[in-house]
């Protein structure tokens, strides 16, 4: 608020200043971006990332000893695609353990079920019957104390989109569905998976239980699984037995992995492109987010490779622990918060390996030339100018609240929440085509935004 | 060779003899079987019965407790369809039992695989290199010795096609591939899933080790785990641990199920359909064999509804323990051996829920006029007549070994084995309108032939 008057001032003149300030990308630059985004298309570095990180650590869930293989190998990773600066920052967070899982149909219709526990469930061993809900809505409504003794069961079915939209659904209910059961006096929680697929791998991901709350056992169903315990409602009472040996075991501090392709003439100004370096553990985190750390460090690596470094530099980060709450994210936002006004633009590819069909910055309106100029480079990719739309990357999220400007390069996601946190997200699951339009995607608009003459407006919000 | 004299004598007069007893199928009954084929197409009784076998009994491992409880479902579900008769006969066979299973890359790339042991396999618990195969003739042809200290590991992968023809391949390695690494000297065996599918399902199956030859740990890895060894194994030496808990423990008495639908005219004569009532303990048998016996015992049921019962008597059977050795139908053929050539014809349905594409019978030239009439009544079906084609089911071949006339009904087996013995066995794989063209086809063909003029030719083989 203190800069209130002065913004003020500013927007009285802004007709004048805006055509000076108009930020814009050199002829000369889009040339290099058009021959960078071919090279791009036929290059296999971004699937020989992924495939070196899913083969040689596989799954990697934050604070596991595959987390230290992980850094290692990023680190080396870099080193060897030509990055002329490498180096780790620390994140802390604490750590969640998975041991075993084990759940079952107890009585007439005595059958095993598939389930696996959430992240941040604790352990516990659970005998009771079931209560069914369609959605967390119907969870909420449900009148105080009527769970006691029993086992809340949300059976939500996310339906597939584009944009992966019916997520906001899914994750709502992994997210608040345990608090919900608790507060209606549930022994433990169980979900239809948040996904879209009909194989029996059930999809995790982190959970949270409100202050003041004692937490319970709280696991996911697969999608079948599910399916079973409908059918075998509308039969009668259901009792379940959940027994989980998993919880959080002290804290952990891994790294955020960075590197560098130096720029030119502006090199202390940076463009931030990144992924997320861990994976839950079920499967080997290939589209979750394998793919985007290939995709990344390759749109790195063949800028690198420009007989002309860019004018910026171009930041590749690999962020530690995004799935357990965004801890490398905002230990980056906190560490670079004063250099805010120096991170020309940021974008993060999180969601999965399928072709990118939109893009869009949030930068202010004496960016929108520029942001034109990039989305008219990404065309041939047979990626949609979306303006209005799109919003900053996880891990760039808590720096974006801050103020820095973000870049959308929106995936098809049609088929992201059949692979999401479950044992199916594997390399075979990802085209190479595909792969090599994002990194094209990437690239190009690294390049352009750090050729760009003039700014996209981060700037620290007060 | 004591007939063959007469038979010889027969042959010589074989045209006069071919035209008295060429069987025929009477006109109005190919005008009840339209109805009963536009009946069937129509109802959901085939579909109620999968889902109530796969739901109430879920998983039903020969020798479980769930075997005793699908027993049975199957006499109360057969009462339930009007059958006229039920009754049980017992097949008796060495248990097999699943405890638990485990294994992992050890090693700079440690990380977990997901495996299955494959029935029939010991228990057991080994850390070993793995030695790679392409395929069981690769196996087969390593040097004796060879493999001393190692873990054999089969890498075949498995083509889907209609007819599930490449299952020749992957059911050999399973069946073959862990006593010829026995002979290599292997301390246990790996190989790649016979499956067509990429999900992180493991597909079980019976195995076997030949005579004189000490077991050993014997598991299948997914499609996915088993490309990923493969891609570590081009990195260099790969050392695997492997624990099984599993193995043979006595006996146990499980049932054939049997219903029928009497016969107005012929009723001691009786044309067999039948599928098997068991499964494997991953999935829930939706596929594998549920469809089978959701199929037939609709077929019967609804044949049971006409106003007029067909001349000959309907049997269905609920073969016991087919997974492990088709030890309900070698029971069956050696319970009615003597009753052979009241047996008119015998269909089994065991390969999914997919349509019928195909028929054909096994019957000699006497039948074939019966076999085309059956033909043209199934083909609105979309079903082709198939001369010269086609095989008894399992559970029927060891009757026709003997000598019993069997019908081919042919699956569309495209995704078969995507889903064949392993957790992905659940009811929504199946189509209930596919399901439905099933027992259509069953219905129709069990009706012909059981007002046929005429037999098939069963007779018990010297």
């Amino acid at each position: 608020m203190r800069l209130a008057p002065l913004l003020l001032a500013l927007a009285v003149t802004a007709p004048a200043l805006a055509a000076s300030r108009e930020t814009r990308i050199p002829d000369a630059a889009l040339a290099t971006a058009a021959q960078l985004r071919e090279q791009a298309l036929a290059d296999r570095t971004g699937w020989n990332v992924v495939e070196s990180l899913t083969t040689e650590i596989g799954p990697r869930l934050a604070g596991s000893e595959a987390d230290a293989k992980a850094v290692a190998w990023a680190q080396a990773k870099f080193k060897a695609l030509g990055f002329d600066k490498v180096w780790i920052e620390p994140v802390t967070f604490p750590k969640w353990v998975r041991r075993s899982e084990r759940a079952a149909v107890l009585g007439e219709h005595a059958q095993p079920l598939t389930v696996t526990a959430l992240g941040g469930s604790p352990a516990g061993t659970v005998e009771a019957e079931i209560v069914r809900f369609a959605d967390l809505a119907a969870l909420e409504a449900a009148p105080a104390g009527s769970l006691a003794g029993k086992i809340a069961f949300i059976d939500y079915q996310m339906t597939s989109a584009r944009d992966g939209s019916d997520y906001r659904n899914g994750g709502a209910i992994r997210s608040k569905g345990p608090s919900a059961a608790i507060r209606k006096g549930a022994l433990a929680f169980l979900m239809r998976s948040a996904g879209t697929d009909n194989h029996r791998v059930a999809h995790t991901g982190i959970t949270r239980f409100d202050e003041g709350l004692t937490p319970v056992p709280s696991a996911s169903l697969t999608i079948p699984d599910a399916d079973q315990l409908a059918r075998l409602l509308q039969r009668g009472p259901v009792r379940v037995s959940l027994a989980l040996d998993c919880g959080w075991d002290g804290e952990y501090t891994s790294h955020n992995v960075i590197g560098e392709i130096t720029g030119r003439s502006l090199p202390k100004e940076v463009v931030v492109i990144g992924a997320h370096l861990d994976s839950w553990d079920l499967g080997t985190g290939a589209i979750d987010d394998g793919a985007g750390i290939g995709i990344t460090m390759a749109a790195g690596h063949l800028i690198g490779q420009l007989k002309r470094a860019p004018k910026r530099t171009i930041r590749v980060i690999a962020f530690a622990n995004e799935e357990q709450g965004l801890h490398g994210g905002k230990a980056y936002a906190a560490k670079h918060l004063g250099d805010i006004a120096r991170h020309q633009i940021a974008a993060e590819s999180d969601f999965g390996a399928g072709r990118i069909y939109a893009f869009n910055t949030g930068a202010p309106d004496h960016a929108r030339k520029a942001t034109e100029q990039i989305a008219q480079a990404l065309a041939p990719l047979g990626i949609e100018y979306a303006p209005g739309k799109g919003s900053a990357g996880p891990d760039i999220s808590p720096f974006a609240a801050k103020g820095l400007a973000w870049a959308w390069l929106a995936q098809d996601g049609s088929d992201y929440f059949d692979l999401h946190h479950n044992a199916d997200d594997t390399l075979d699951k990802i085209d190479p085509a595909a792969l090599a339009q994002n990194v094209a995607a990437y690239a190009v608009f690294a390049y352009l935004a750090a050729e760009a003459e003039g700014d996209f407006g981060s700037q620290l919000k007060e």
